[in-house]
């Protein structure tokens, strides 16, 4: 088993590291050095995504990837995104402490910041100087699912649709204290009960709804807000329910809005600017197979009666940049479990065992993945 | 009538001049250089606030004084307190014109910033240099009451209660795609539903409560906020009842947060801050009965059949320089209509007549209350 020591190298209470931030620069510095030192060739692309290959018997092939991204989110843990590429420099450590010659290439990638990847994905996917066979990613799970269960490793199948709003409400910002309730064309009033509709309407039809951002201008305690802007974020098991629950919602929302404000013949109106949609996402078949074999391979000498039940398949919720490679080429993934399924949060929380857990089904997934191409 | 060409002087699209900006130095300037040449004698206290008195007959009482403020809100408009500070400085000219010898004296304030004024009332008028017999003080209406009802001045007999807080929402700050509802303590989305129970709780009062501000952390599209910060404001025609607004509403809103996150045991808790208590405020009699009076006087030739019905009492819904006055002093204040009864926004407006007919009756006003001391 692999001890992922390299985790507690970034160990800290809480971990901020944005994206081409000075803190990003040095662990890339750090990785690049890292990769070379294990005889990896270096490729990096206009997006800063770092490319590292150990080369195989082939050399006409393209190689097998782990990665994920070492940056992290505004107020971001230890383990999102940072497992799955140290997962990748463990694996490759093994491979080259065993001697192992492996049939095409084995690689890891540094992927810069999600939301960059995305805007480029086609871009980043095609004309990269560093093609993929493959690509697998490690993370902690997103949500209790594994830890509630005592499980030890999720065969992570598919990724649930979602698509981002920004929305607007235009109401008119009038005074607290003198204008009355039918008076008023409150845009924070509007907002607050569309809040309160998205997750009955989302609910009723197993999706989710959100909104982590929020403005009310112009901002002043005894003025009602004439405009709020927010983000909606909703998502589900299938693209269908997503549009399902986006029509509905649009719908809801502009009956808030003609409203309130009506009184005085200015009801709030709405606007909606869809940001980013990505549709359900279905692995691949191949891919899913290596982890699953790998993950029983790993769990097998668990001291438990039934170990095949410490694994179990998964659905993810969040967007990963494997949903992104997977538009490109052969993808999957591994969870591991983590504290009360928390990520994006500095009390984010997986146990050293975990880690090496998940990172040793990564290696074997991989290796097997590499060996099955050419079988 | 007196012309209040004044007004036209600070015209602009847009006004914003923030107490003891740029701007704000330049008006005091020439607030200053004006009442100078009006014979006035200036004083400035430790606040800022500009004292402009005309001496009377006796030097030994203090003035009778017409006030409000030249500075404006974040994004105010051209008639909040400006209007109160001409119709001062319109009074002092047709005075100086007509040769107008008063009991005592005569005088203009312009306040610093309410805000400011509230810090330190007890200090401002108790050992102010200037001390007043009395304060009168000419505003556009807050709420479209005058307006709609085609009147011409509001009596203003009392100010209704509010009460300021800053609110704190704590839950906890998870991952939008894979966290299930019932998994979250999200911070806005209690927000939400204790902002929709607000109006609920007010309105059966006969009470007002606004949301102006709010601010959702960590805000990022893809995490539920674990902490939201709100301002409320909460108003009624009693000291009494918006004490009731608020006992129901510390209730109501411990109920909501105690739900949301209560699945895994981490529920959402509510903390408030009172930032500002105005009891309700009843203006003196004397003064009340001197802006009826010329009220009814300025209106007596307007080409309608009942005069008396251009003039009603109101009870102002906003806070004034004059609540603050009112504690120490006979105050009473006076309303002219304006546009929708828009304040505290770009668009306020009111007309050349309305603003010339408002200063009409502060200047009887203030003629009449000097008089009544002495006879």
């Amino acid at each position: 088993m692999i001890h992922a020591n390299g985790v507690s190298v970034f160990a800290g209470e809480r971990m901020q590291r944005l994206a081409l931030s000075e803190e990003d620069k040095s662990v890339r510095d750090w990785f690049i050095q890292t990769m070379k030192d294990l005889k990896c060739e270096i490729t990096v692309d206009e997006m800063g995504n770092i490319f590292a290959v150990r080369a195989g018997k082939r050399k006409d092939v393209p190689a097998t990837f782990i990665g994920s991204h070492l940056d992290t989110q505004p107020t971001g843990g230890r383990y999102d995104g940072i497992l799955g590429v140290l997962s990748g420099v463990e694996a490759m450590k093994r491979i080259d402490e065993l001697g192992l010659e492996t049939e095409g290439g084995i690689g890891v990638v540094n992927w810069t910041k999600q939301v960059s990847i995305r805007n480029l994905e086609g871009k980043m996917l095609t004309h990269a100087n560093t093609p993929m066979a493959a690509h697998f990613e490690l993370h902690i799970e997103q949500g209790p699912h594994l830890v509630s269960a005592g499980q030890r490793i999720g065969v992570v199948t598919a990724v649930q649709a979602y698509r981002w709003f920004r929305l607007k409400v235009i109401g008119r910002d009038t005074h607290t204290g003198t204008t009355a309730f039918e008076h008023r064309a409150d845009a924070l009033y509007a907002f607050a009960q569309m809040m309160v509709c998205a997750r009955e309407v989302a609910a009723a039809r197993g999706c989710l709804a959100s909104v982590g951002i929020i403005e009310a201008k112009p901002g002043s305690v005894n003025t009602v807000p004439g405009e709020v802007s927010f983000s909606l974020d909703i998502r589900g098991p299938e693209t269908d329910l997503v549009a399902e629950v986006e029509k509905e919602l649009r719908k809801d929302f502009d009956a808030i809005a003609a409203k309130e404000g009506a009184g005085i013949g200015k009801p709030c109106r709405v606007e909606w600017t869809l940001d980013f949609d990505s549709p359900a996402v279905k692995f691949h078949e191949d891919c899913i197979k290596c982890v699953e074999q790998s993950a029983h391979a790993v769990v097998a000498d668990a001291p438990v009666e039934d170990t095949k039940s410490l694994v179990r398949s998964i659905m993810s919720g969040a967007g990963h940049d494997s949903v992104f490679t997977s538009k490109r080429v052969p993808t999957s993934m591994t969870f591991v479990p983590c504290k009360d399924g928390l990520s994006h949060h500095p009390e984010e929380f997986c146990s050293a065992d975990d880690c090496a857990t998940g990172a040793s089904v990564i290696l074997q997934a991989v290796i097997r993945y590499d060996r099955s191409r050419f079988s």
